[in-house]
Order: structure tokens, then sequence, then C-alpha cells
């Protein structure tokens, strides 16, 4: 029996990629497709590529909407799924949710963030920030998926094996990240436009950004201790993938090939991973997969390490993780539809 | 004494294109600076390589500005030119409109195709089509000028002279564009942003753009006799530049060697305009320049001749025509700032 | 048991599209990647996302290569394959080839447009044109395929009904193709370089493509009689993806529904071909599917009927229909791997 | 009467820069313009929009060539120039080198870094490293120019002010550069390519770029102490541009406001030069001028001071250098052909 899933915000490009995962997934039933702006068109007419015979339509989701899906993936922006989560997860549903409401367990830090009282305090205890590389078992037996951000997934792979195994300082780590466009989401945004994006560069939220605190928090609960670093997300002229280079400082004594070996006892059993040495990833080379490729070398004479990763903002960053989330929570194998 | 010169819409891409010619312009003065939306700002938060150490602001343009310059660039959308021209010429400025409010004598079409009454229908025996190469001395003689639109001047100046000297057939021409995507204006839309533009190609407009009847009537005017195409704008993810393939019958008897002399006739006075036999001109050759290249070769076994043309869309196709024109309304060397 | 599959050219767009299908193909087992100038490096490491745990490595193929494939895939520019095909149908394998050399039954034409001898003359009457939508029962029966150029597939699929169908003129067709960069092919050349294509938009080969007579001969021997056109190749700053816009003369009394109907008549049973009334389509709406997406509508007072069409080069123009082929040569549903 | 200048690579990017500034510089008379490639074919054909009227041919430099200009710029790839310069000294011309030749005092690091002996020892002493912000007396005194490279100019400016004053941390300085593909030369290279580089990134010669030497040797002569620094230098996909993103610590007590003051203090007179605090730049804001934007912030929490800036790599970063350089070297205003 196939699970029944549905997609609120399946016209944005987070949803679009969850709907083709999920259309070629042999365990899984696309269920019902929301989208406010587009509700009421047939889904073929944005996605012409999607034709299943069912003359499918998006609908608008309300408070009267009654589901009957075993998983609802939110694709939203960050303030609208600690709306709707309480009452999905009453009716029975997993849910998986894309934008950033059940990522900080710190309330005080989510207003300063995302400009927002929380709505549904009480549900974080029961969210499991849905990272399987480190927590695979917590999500298996979990109702309710903090899906990470593409930024904190890009960083927080390659840094949590290296501060846990005591490699590099926790302090004075320099975090720079390039994003492709659709990170910004689907919408009509004069700063997201071609003519002001294309042939140019831009750093923005420098210091602000609300990832700053999901990475802090969670390689501090994963490493155990407190971590200080910057970060500077930049905007740059692709459509998908993220490109992160981090500068730490080695700890006296530690070489590339403890690295490496960190790299391999963690991820040992995570087939989305790969980390090499004296390697320089390329961003090409994982679009359209849910892989992470990491790279890193010992910087000459300086005494700094420097990693490199690169994802598909929108797989392994958004969508294919959700997916792979979805896999762990119903007990299959977690590539299922991501190979 | 320099022109005291003023934009209106100074902060749209044909606004910013216009700032930067004026300022290199020897005989100008750049005199104020209109844009609603960015009214109150600093001209130089926007254009940072604009410093003239004036402290220059933005202003907003209503009823009750007065204005005391020479002449005044209208680089707004179409339907907004009709509303204010009146007043400005009563004043005593010279206007050179960028929008399409008085390229079409006839008002039936404007409204057809312009989705508006036209409000100044007396002014328009008074303005003069500004294309250099073939109305120049109307355009010297004038104070209202309608500045061509992008499109129709990369159509229009490599079939005029073939229709006026009878070398291509009247009916089944056919013309394909590709615009830069800031043809379409600086604004927040979707449909313009650049996750849904780049890496990807559409047609749009086909039998509807409003820039078809502009083509016709002035190639009409310009040749004596009507003429009958198709036109498929389409929109290519660059940000400048337009790209014009047009297929045109050859009369019996006629040859590429009479279509080179049909050019060099025409043009020989023309320092934008460059045609040439058995060549194929690409769209980086005339970025931020004025200039028009024109390629051109009859067809093998079919009797078409194939024409090419590229402009910059933001320069001969709007800011640096209308600056030729300013030059010719006011006695200048045409090419003053443009070279 | 597995059909086994190898390439010859493994290493360019057209192989590693062919790679990445035949990799998740239920029905093939990738067997041998040949690849002249990658010999002797892991496949892993120009395809990142390629590990199938045997530590795959490029082959050189000579001579005295011996294979046990089933079927090979040539992805090589033409003018090699026909060097190599007759040894490899001797052995057993059925052969698609993605190139030129088995397209043109005039071997004239071939040394025209391709400037070489053709060295397997003989072998040109079994080769069978790869487009399954046309010639699909001789396509099962073939045991070489000449897979269909990229141009010429989004030209005939929607010119052929038309044409049979009596509703368009077979003269005065006029042809604009616009092509990403990936079609020609993957290799150091000063014209493919990023600086050069980057932001502009150049025709080509006006007049002399090589797919010329592929839709000339093409289109003769679907419709039935002799078609007169131009055709206009493009590249512009787009890796993936073909539009084509095509202008007709409707024959008189011919419709738009008469054109639908023959469509949805010639493809009722075609699953990767989507004609639409007054539609235009977009290439990011078939990226990386084996679709063509017709749209298409008579033109205002000319009595044009303009098609648009959109393809992935690299699937539907290359390795997608090459696998499509392949299903239908080995008895599987022709969709098999490509949904 | 006008300065005589001619071109040595006057077919890369940089040499069209050149040319393309010269041009329009009102005391400068384009002598020859040498490209060994394009040697014997028409300027014209290659820059359609440069016509001079006197036929211009590019030429080939060898050891024979007589010249007389006043100043040579050499901009082609770097182990020519020393080559040739001893002989355009010895005929009295002043030179302009764009390449690296004349950048490294030590010869040993430029054995290490450019893979070759240097070949004119001797006349390093002679050369003046042609940054005008910090050598313009020198540069005006001098007949040999070591032209920055383009990295070192987005890096030195913005660091050497800090350093000198005792503002930040001479140590543990994290250097991010993304260059656009100009950068790399103009030239036939499948890493280059569209279709490789396109909607990707890679960070590339990270640890070993022969630019590291160049920052760390002027930066050490500037502030007068050793600087400690990783570089990591991306390709992504643009024509044009750099931006760089630089952290380093600021010293205890150090402020924002005391990093605005001494940028203002050491370029109080630089017309290029524009550094704001608490502003992200973006490179759009500097394309096809002489301008740097440096933008500035104390990054919250870690004692860290980020830095970016942006230049137009072809302009401040190569050929509107070298004209701020000759403009100096001959007594006229260093904006001269560049605002």
């Amino acid at each position: 029996v196939a699970i029944r899933a549905s997609i609120l915000g399946a016209s944005g490009y987070s949803g679009a990629e969850l709907l083709r995962i999920l259309s070629r997934h042999p365990h899984v039933k696309v269920d019902r497709l929301f989208a406010a702006k587009a509700a009421g068109t047939a889904v073929e007419s944005l996605y012409p590529w999607f034709r299943d015979g069912r003359g499918n339509v998006f609908e608008e989701y309300t408070g009267e909407t009654t589901l009957e899906s075993d998983v609802v993936f939110i694709a939203l922006p960050s303030g609208y799924a600690m709306h709707v989560v309480p009452a999905l997860l009453e009716r029975g549903a997993k849910v998986i949710d894309l934008g950033g409401d059940f990522r900080l367990q710190d309330t005080k830090s989510y207003l300063t963030y995302y400009k927002e009282e929380h709505a549904a305090t009480d549900l974080l205890k029961n969210a499991v920030y849905g990272l399987p590389e480190w927590n695979k078992s917590a999500i298996a037996d979990s109702k309710l998926i903090a899906n990470p951000g593409c930024y904190p997934t890009s960083v927080i792979l390659p840094l949590a094996p290296l501060l846990k195994a005591g490699l590099i300082k926790s302090e004075g780590i320099v975090i720079n990240s390039l994003s492709g466009v659709s990170g910004a989401g689907r919408k009509a945004d004069l700063g997201l436009s071609f003519s002001e994006v294309n042939e140019s560069v831009k750093a923005y939220k420098v210091g602000n950004h609300q990832h700053v605190p999901e990475i802090a928090s969670v390689l501090e609960d994963l490493s155990g201790s407190a971590v200080s670093f910057s970060f500077a997300p930049h905007l740059i002229p692709i459509t998908r993938g993220i490109y992160t280079t981090i500068s730490a400082m080695l700890e006296p004594g530690a070489t590339e090939d403890d690295v490496l070996r960190a790299y391999h006892e963690h991820y040992v059993n995570a087939p989305f991973v790969n980390a090499r040495k004296n390697h320089i990833p390329e961003i090409k080379h994982v679009l359209y997969t849910n892989n992470i490729e990491i790279g890193f070398s010992a910087y000459p004479g300086t005494g700094q390490l420097l990693i490199h990763s690169v994802i598909d903002n929108l797989v392994k960053g958004a969508a294919g993780q959700a997916v792979q989330n979805m896999n762990i929570m119903f007990g299959l194998n977690e590539c299922e539809a991501l190979n």
C-alpha cells in the first residue's frame, strides 16, 4: 500500500522538487497539492511534465480542509507551518516542515530572527531536526520533522564531525556561502529579477541571517560545546546550488588525515555524503542529486583548514532531504527515489 | 552654455542609461531626476558611479512641478507621457518620449494595443517618429519626439531600404526577435525573476505585441506601400540586447549586391548603421554602443533573403537613440556622447 | 536478465546523459564506458554521482576491443561511427548512433555537409531513422539506429503531421531555432567559451547546417512530397534546450482546429509529444525530460501558422530518444527510465 | 600633441578594454595593435565598434618590430613581458605590463608561482607596482609599471589602510574572492567553456594561486609588517567582476568608526575608491567603471571585521588601472578617459 503524501506550497520551487521526486517514488501516491495563489488551476498548466491522468488541480488549504494523507510536506515561507501543524498532527498525519518554524528550540531566538512570536511552542519539544546523518533514529520515531535549512545543511555536515572530534577550534570559524536564486523562493521581487541579479553578486543579511542561530544551536547540540563563527551568504546568478567555503583553525597536531578519518567514521553509513582530501568540489556535480560533496585541505602556512561543500539547495537543501526523512519515518530505505 | 536635461523615470533601465550617457555629454548639464518610487533617496544610492558632488536626490514629478529644463526625457511605461507632455511643451521644454504614446497616429490602434484611450490626440500631429536615419530634418524641427521602440528599431532599419527599393516582396515577411530581459523594464514581476527566466526561452505576445502596428505604419510611411508580416518576440536569458532574424522573399532578379547597394545608399551618412553581405552579427558586438549591425544573405534554393540585425535595446533601442535625437534637435553632431 | 549497454563517447554531454538515464533503467546493466581522452581515469572523477561500487574506469575503444554488450550507443562527433559500426554489428551488438553518419541515405549529401566520403555506404540501407513517433515498427526490427539530430527532432515532429495532412504549404517555410551551448559538444573551443557566449546571441551556419538535408529528406519521406524551407540556427547562452519557431502558410480553408486534430491523430499513442492550440511553450518545461511541447496559432491577417516547439537537446534531442529507441528495439515499454 | 599608445595582446579581454578606453582618451592616439594569432586581420572584424577610418590591422610583434610609441601596454599572459620589455625600454617607450612579470621582487617566489626562471631580473628594481592610491609619485617617475593583479587590487585596497593603522590583526585573515570568467583570459579551454562554467561554481588554486605572494609582499611593503592569510579564489558564471569578502580580527578597542576614518584618511584624494560603513556593495555597481566599492561591518559577537569589495576585473583590475597609471606617468589628470 502506498504512502499518501500531500504538499502545502506545491507551486513553489521546493514544492515543485518535492512533486518531481514523489512522482517517481515507488511507495508513494501523490495525494493533494495545495497552492493558495494557484488554487483552481490545473497542476499540468504549471508543470507540463506532470500528467497522471487524474486531472489534478491545485487547491487552497484552509482551516476546514480535511486531509487523509499519511504525510504532509509544508513547503511554505517560515511563519506559516506553526499555525497549521497542530491540526495536521491531530488528524494523524506525519508532518515534514521545510520552513524554519520548528528548527529553533529557543523561542526568543525565533522572535529575533523570524520577527514573529512563535505560535506553537508546545510542539517544539516533539520536533526533530531532520538531518538524517546525525539524527536518524530520532527521525524514525518522530511525527514532526524540522527539515534543515539549505545553508545549515551545507555548513553542519562538514563541520560537525570535526568539532565533535576536537580537530578544529570552535572559535574563529569563517563561513562564506554562495547561493542560487531559487533559494529565495518563487515570488515577484525586484531584487530577484533577472536584470538585477544577472552579471552581479551581492552579500546579504551578513550578521543577521535566520540560519545563524540554526547553525549555532545544532552544532552545539552535535558537538557538545558552543561555537563562534561569522556567516556571509552571497546571492549569485545561478538558479540552483550552494557553494560553502569554510575556514577553521586546526587544533595543534591535527592533520588532514585526521580530518578524513573523522569524516569516514561519521559518514560511513551516509549514502549521500562524500568527503575527499585535497579535493575541490563543484556545484554542477551535485545538481539534481541529494548528495553533498565535501573537499578540504590544510592551507599552507596559516594553520587553517579550508573546507568546501556543495549541495543542490532544492534537493539535499530542501525537498530531497525531506523525502530522505520521510523514507526513514516510514521504515523505507533512505535512498528510495533519491538515486 | 549647456543644455539642461531632465529625466522622468530615472530609476528604470532606460533612465539609468540616459543618465550614464548624458553624464558624459560635453554639452549637457543633468538637471533634475524624477522617479516616483525612489523619490527622496540619493541618486548615488542607486547609481554609486554617479557622483557629481551636488548631492542629487530623486524627486517625484507632479502636476505642480516647475521645470526649467531645455529638454525632458520621459522614460516611463506607455500611458504616462500623454498626460504630462502638454504641460511640458507649454513650459517650453522639448520632449523626447521613450514610451509608445506618440508613435501611433491611429488612435484606434493605440486603444487596441495599449488598452487605453489616447489622452492627447491633438499632439499626435506634432510628434515626429525619432528614427534619425530616416527623419533627420523633421526631428531637427520638432519639439516632441516619439522615440522608436526597441524591436521596431531592429526591424525597420534593415527592412525599410529594401522595401523602398522594391527588392523584397511586401508580403510573407517573417520576423523573429530575441530580447534581453531589461526590455521589459525594472519591476517586481514573477515572470521576470531570475529563476523563471534563466536557462529558458519563451515567445510571448505573438500576434498582439504593441510594436506590431508601429512597425507596420512606419514601414508603410517609409516605403509607400502596405506590408504584411508576422512578428514573434522571444524572451531570452540575457540582460541587454536584441537579435532580430527576418525572412523576406527577394523580388525576381534582385541580388545580394542590390541589397548591399540599397543599404549603402540609404545609410551612407548614418554613422551608427553598418550593413554587410554574408555576415552574421552578434549581440556582444553592439552592447553599450548606439550601433546597429546588419548582416544578410540570400538563402540557397528558396528565394528568401535572410537578414539579421543586432542592437543594444537600452542604447540604440532606447536611451542612445533618444540622445541622438536630442543632438539633432539642438543642432549638435548626432554622435555626441555616443561614441 | 539485464541488457548490457556500453557507450562510446561516455565523457561528452550526450554520453553523460546516457549514463544518467541508463543508470536508473531497471532492465539495463551499464557495461563499458569508452572515452578516448579520459581513458584510464575513474568514471567517478568526472561524474561524482556515479558510484556503482565496481570502480568503473573509462576505456579507450580500439580495433582490438572485444565487446560483449547487447547494445552500444555511439555518442561521438559525426564521422566516427561509420568506421566502427561494421565490427560492432558483426559481434552481434545492436547499435544506436547519436551522430549523423547514418541519417542521410544520399552519400553525396553526406559529403557536402559532413565534408567526408562515407565509409560504410552498404550499411545505409539497414539503418533506420530513430524517430519513434513515426518509425516505431521499423525501429523494433532494426539493429542499426540513426538517432535523429537535435534540431531535426524539434522541427520534424511539429511539421510532419501538417505536411502529411496537407494543412500547410510545402514551400515558404521559415524555421528559426535557438540552441543551448551543450549542443555543440564538450570541447575546448574559443567560440564556446563562457565569456564569448554569455550575454550574446549569434546565428551560425545559416544555409549550410548539416541538419538541413536531414530535415528535408525525412520530411519528404514522411509527407510524400518535397519541402522547401530556410533554417536559421542560433546559439544562445543557456546550457541545455532548443526553442524552434516555425512559420508556414496555411492551405486555404485549413484551421487551427484542423491542425490540432492532425497532431492528436498522429500522436495519440506518443507519450512524449504534447501539442496545444494557442499555447506558447517554454524550454524550462521540458528540461531533463524526454518530452516535446508544441504550441501553435494562426497569425492574424497573414495566413501564416506559427508553431513553437521545445525539447531538451540532450534528452529528446539525443540520449533520451536513444534510450527510447533502445526500449523499442528490446521490446520494452518505450517510456522505461524516461519518466 | 597626442600620446602614441600601442598594445601587445590587443585581441584579449584586457586588450579590448584598453582599446575601448584609449579610443575615447582625448590625449591619446592609438598607434599599433599587436595580436599574434589575429595578425593580418582587420581590427574591425574583431571589434566592429572600432572604426577609425585608418583600416587598422592586427600585427605580429617580433624581435624586429620597430616601434615609435610613447607608451606600450603589454596585455599578455605572464612570462611574455620579461622577454620584450628590455628592448621596449631601450627604444624609449614607457611600459605598463598588465601581467605578473614585474610584480614580485623575489625571483624565487616568481619561479615557484609562475613556474619559470625570471629572464629580466635586473629590471625588477626599476619596476614600480602600479597601485596609484599608494604609489602615485613613484609611478609618475617610472618608466616600467607592474600593473597589479585583479584579485590583489580587490584585496590590497581594503586591507592596507587597516593594517597600516593597526586596526586589525595581521594574522588569521581569511580572503574569499569570486571572479568572472574573463579573468582567465581569452582562450580555448574546456574548463572555461560555457557548458562547464554555467550554473556552477568552483574554487581553484586554493593555497597556490600566483596572486598570493603579490598580496603578501605588497601588504607587507605598505603596512610595514608581515601578514598571514588564506586566499580562496572561486570561478563563478559571470563574465566580468570580482567580489571579495574578507574576515579579519579587529584589534582590541578598534571600532567601525576607526575603520571608516582610516579609509577616509588614506583615500581622501583617491577618486576611484569609495568605502562605506554597514554597506554591502554589488558587482553591477562598478561594471565598466574604474571604481572600487568597499563596504564593511563588525560581525556581531565574534570580534571579526567583515569587508566586501567589488571591482570590474577588466577595468580597475586591469585596463582601467593601466590607463590610470599612464595618466599619472604623463602628468595628466588620473581620471582622464576613466569617468
